[in-house]
C-alpha cells in the first residue's frame, strides 16, 4: 500500500489522481490533501478519503472548510504552512505537487528533505528552481518523477538508462490552434481564438502557452533539469495527432518512443506505482484506427517563445526564472486583451534582455529574480499597449 | 574487448557484423569464422581479421580455401563439427548465429552449454527448436539477444521489464510487394514479382516469405520464445514505411516503440555491445523527413500463412516444426514456377493438417518431424501441380 499526499487535490490533475486511487484501492490509500480555495470540493474529498492531513491556502478558505460540517482530520493547516504539513506529513510515501504556481517550491523542498517519492506535475518548480532542486534529490537520493505526458514519456523511455546512453530528446508538441498560421494571421490572434485547443482541455494560462509553444519551451527547460541532458541535445518537433507523446535517440541512433492514449490518469499511476506497473481502466491506442502520425519541424520564426525558452536555459542561473515570470505578465496582459498575440514574445525577449543572468543558489535568490522580472515585464507590457 | 565468432560469416549478416568489427576495432575481434562454401571471401576474412578457428560446409570447400595459400589458423573445421568447433571456442564471448537453415540448432546448444552470448539471426533455431534452446540457456544462464530488427526493437523496447508487465507485443510488418493486392491479383503472381521487396533487399526464401506474411509469422513464433509472450498476446500491424521497427504495449496500456533507419549494422552492433550501447556511425533517423507513419491490420484472408503460423504457435510442440519444413518446401516449389502464389499456404495448411502435433524433446525429435514434413509437403505440392 503506498500512502500518498496530494498538493493541489481539487484541480484537473489533482481530480485524475484519486480517480487513480478509486481505481486501486487495495494499492493507493490518501495521507494529505492541499487544496486553494475550493472548499466545497475538498470536503467531499475529506469525506471520501478520511486523510489525515489537510490544508487550504487560506485562513478564511479553512473557515469555509470547517462550515461545512464534514468531520476533519486533526491536523488543518493553512497557506505554506499548510502545504508543508501535507508535502512532509510522515506518513506519506509519494508527494505528488499537482497545483500550478510557484507555491510548491518550498514544499517540494521540504518533502525532498523528508524523503518523500516526488510525482511532479508543476511547471515552475523546475523551471525556476531545477537546479536547486535536483540538487536536493541527488543529495536526498529521493526519486522525481514527472506527470506531465512529455517527460512521462521519457522517463518511461529511458527506463533506468544512463544519461551517457542518451544522444538526444525530442519533446513531441501538438504543435497549438495556430500550427501553420502566417506571421499576419497572428498578428491578428485574440485571446478568444487562443483558448481553443485541439487536443488536452487545459486552463487558460497552459493554453496559451500552448499556442505560443511557451509550453513546450518550459518543457525544454524542465526536461533539461529532470534527464541531465543540455539544451543542444534536446529538440522538438511537431506532431499535431499527439499520439507519440515524446522519444529518446540513443547514441547509437535509435529511437525509443513511448505511445499512448491521452489520458492524465495514466502518467499519474505511473508514478505512483513506479517502479512496478499497474493495470489502467482505459481504452488500448488501436494504431490501425489512428490515421497517419506526422512530425514537422516547428516554426521558429512565428513561434519565438520555444527560442526564447532555449536561450534562457543555455543562459541558466536565474534566466528561466525571467523568461517564466515575464510569460506569465505577458499572457496575463495578452489574456486582458492589452496586447497581441506576437506581443508576448516580443514582452519576454525585453524583459530578458534587460536582465543580467547570475547564479541562484536560493529560493529567496529565485523569488527576489521572479519579482524583479515581473515588474519589468509588466512595465515593459504597458510600453507595447501604449504603442498599439 | 569483446571476442567475437560468427557462424555465416560470407552472408549479408556476417558481412555486416564484420563492418561492425571495423567501426571498433578497440572493443572487438574476431575469433571465429565460419562459412558456407564461399572460399574465396573467407580467405579475405581470414586475412583481414586473423581469427583463431575458421570452418567450411564441406571438404572441398575447405580445400579451395586451402589453395588459396591465405595463412590459416592452426584450427580448420569442416561441417557441422567445424560449427561447433567456431561456436565453442574457448576464447570466444559472443556468438553471432548469422547463417539461416537448421545448421546452427546443434551449435547453438553447445555455445549455450558453453556459457557464450548468443546474438541470433538465424530463423530456423526458434522456430523449429525455441522451447530447447530457450530451456538450455535458462539453465546455464546465458543471454540470447535477436538480432532481426523486428525483435531487436522488442529487446530494446523491454530493457529488461519483466514479462509481467507486458501486455501486448506489436511486431510491425511493411506489408511485403503484394499488401492490398485482391484474392484474384494473388493468384496471378509470379516468383519474378514477388523478388522484388520494397524495403530490405534480401535472399530469395525470405523475400518469399516477406510476400506470403510467413515471415512475420515465423517472427512470431521466435518472438514467443524470446519473450516468453502467448499467441494471443502477440500482434502483427502493416507499417509500410518500415520506421517503426517494433513496439510493446505494457499492462497499463502505454506503448513503448523502437524507431530507426534501416540498417542490420545497428541490431548487430547492439547485440555486440549489450548491455552497452556503442555511438554508431549511421546517419541519424529524421522523423520530420519521413512523411507520416502510416499502420493497417493485416489482410489475414489474402495472407493465410500469417495465421498458419498462430495456429502452429498455439499448436506448439512439434507444429512449427511442421510450419517452418513444410513453408520451405512450398516456397521452393513456387520459386521453381510448378506452382501458384496462393498454393503456398494450400501446401502448408494441408500438411499441418496431415501433423499431429507431439512434445519435442530433443534435437533427433525435431530433425525427424522436419524430414516428415518435408516429404509430405512435397507430395502436397506435386498434387496441386498435377491439379493446376
Amino acid at each position: 500500500m503506498k500512502r500518498l499526499a496530494i498538493l493541489g487535490s481539487t484541480g484537473s490533475i489533482g481530480r485524475s489522481a484519486l480517480a487513480v486511487v478509486d481505481t486501486h484501492p487495495d494499492r493507493l490509500s490518501v495521507v494529505g490533501l492541499a487544496a486553494g480555495d475550493n472548499d466545497g470540493l475538498l470536503a467531499e474529498q475529506v469525506a471520501q478519503y478520511r486523510p489525515s492531513v489537510v490544508a487550504m491556502a487560506t485562513a478564511e478558505a479553512v473557515d469555509r472548510l470547517r462550515g461545512r460540517g464534514t468531520p476533519l482530520p486533526k491536523s488543518v493547516g493553512v497557506g505554506p504552512a499548510g502545504l508543508l504539513q501535507v508535502a512532509t506529513h510522515p506518513a506519506a510515501d509519494v508527494v505528488l505537487f499537482a497545483s500550478s504556481g510557484t507555491a510548491g517550491l518550498e514544499a517540494v523542498l521540504a518533502a525532498i528533505e523528508a524523503r518523500k517519492t516526488i510525482a511532479l506535475a508543476n511547471k515552475e518548480i523546475l523551471v525556476m528552481a531545477g537546479g536547486l532542486v535536483m540538487a536536493a534529490a541527488r543529495r536526498a537520493g529521493v526519486t522525481i518523477l514527472p506527470v506531465d505526458s512529455e517527460h512521462n514519456a521519457i522517463h518511461q523511455c529511458l527506463h533506468g538508462r544512463a544519461p551517457e546512453e542518451i544522444k538526444r530528446l525530442i519533446l513531441t508538441a501538438s504543435g497549438g490552434p495556430f500550427r501553420g498560421y502566417s506571421a499576419a494571421d497572428l498578428q491578428a490572434v485574440t485571446a478568444a481564438a487562443a483558448l481553443q485547443h485541439p487536443t488536452w482541455r487545459m486552463g487558460r494560462k497552459i493554453t496559451i502557452d500552448s499556442a505560443t509553444l511557451m509550453n513546450k519551451g518550459l518543457e525544454v527547460i524542465e526536461a533539461h533539469w529532470l534527464f541531465g541532458v543540455p539544451a543542444d541535445r534536446i529538440d522538438v518537433v511537431i506532431h499535431p495527432q499527439s499520439i507519440v507523446h515524446s522519444m529518446v535517440e540513443l547514441r547509437d541512433g535509435s529511437i525509443i518512443a513511448q505511445l499512448g492514449v491521452t489520458d492524465m490518469r495514466l502518467p499519474i499511476q505511473y508514478a505512483c506505482s513506479y517502479p512496478d506497473r499497474w493495470d489502467a481502466p482505459v481504452p488500448t491506442l488501436d494504431l490501425t484506427r489512428c490515421g497517419h502520425l506526422d512530425f514537422h519541424e516547428p516554426n521558429r520564426d512565428n513561434f519565438p517563445c520555444l527560442d526564447l525558452a532555449f536561450r534562457a536555459l543555455r543562459a541558466q542561473g536565474s534566466m528561466p526564472v525571467v523568461l517564466n515570470a515575464a510569460n506569465e505578465v505577458a499572457v496575463g496582459v495578452f489574456l486582458d486583451g492589452r496586447i497581441g498575440f506576437t506581443s508576448i514574445a516580443q514582452v519576454i525577449e525585453r524583459t530578458m534582455d534587460a536582465h543580467e543572468p547570475a547564479a541562484v543558489a536560493t529560493l529567496q535568490q529565485v523569488r527576489a529574480v521572479d519579482a524583479w522580472a515581473r515588474l519589468r515585464a509588466a512595465e515593459i507590457a504597458r510600453a507595447l499597449e501604449l504603442k498599439a
